[in-house]
């Protein structure tokens, strides 16, 4: 399968369509999923091409774990969270719905159930402020 | 949170307990899920201690995505699957039942959804099988 260099993260990489970043690095981004399963729900994305795990450049890898574990740190940290799921989905029957590499990263809480995928818009001014609560822990 | 040496994956990793591995270089091996989500349900762990990543460095990162990658397309080509699932749990809230850092590979099939976590204990004979698969992709 190809990349189609109009998927949503391509434009937003691109600035083409507006998001809420929390971290950026000269090879990832960092960003807050609009339709959070939790609060805090970040997703990382590498800054080049690439459709899922199974076309990724082992680089591509790499730094997005590294950027995966600074922002899990700092998102368990800001939400005061237990625990932190994270998922990776390939391909629509894997769970895809956008694709360019992305990573889920959701902080857990002890008896809180997340939300069904795509299930709820989140307000942009909630957005927000929930990506503030994780700048200020890699900003520490 | 520390790590604690005597975790199933450490014994596994010392051959005190049985596994069914499908892969193994310097730095990871990757082994059968003995109670398998889906058909051809593979484990990915470093050799060294990490109890997940909130601790792991960031080699241990990058070389388990490597063999998450090999083992993931080998999966999907042995299982003829449509998609990969890729799961990480961390802490017991987060999902994580053995706290050694592991990758779930799960291939996926339009219509298969996959069994709860620790649901049924798979026949080795199965597991076997299902490994066999893989690493026959593997080799090829």
């Amino acid at each position: 399968m190809s990349y189609d260099t109009e998927n949503i993260f391509a434009k937003i990489l691109r600035d083409e369509i507006p998001s809420v970043r929390v971290y950026e690095d000269d090879h990832t981004v960092a960003l807050m999923d609009i339709m959070p399963r939790v609060d805090g729900h970040v997703l990382v994305i590498p800054k080049t091409p690439a459709r899922n795990i199974l076309d990724a450049t082992p680089q591509q890898l790499a730094t997005c774990m590294e950027t995966v574990q600074k922002v899990s740190l700092a998102a368990k940290e800001a939400f005061n969270a237990e625990g932190i799921t994270l998922q990776q989905f390939n391909e629509a029957v894997g769970g895809q719905e956008i694709f360019h590499l992305h990573f889920h990263i959701l902080p857990r809480h002890e008896g809180v159930k997340p939300r069904p995928p795509a299930s709820e818009m989140a307000k942009p001014e909630v957005l927000q402020e929930h990506a503030a609560k994780i700048r200020a822990v890699l900003e520490k």
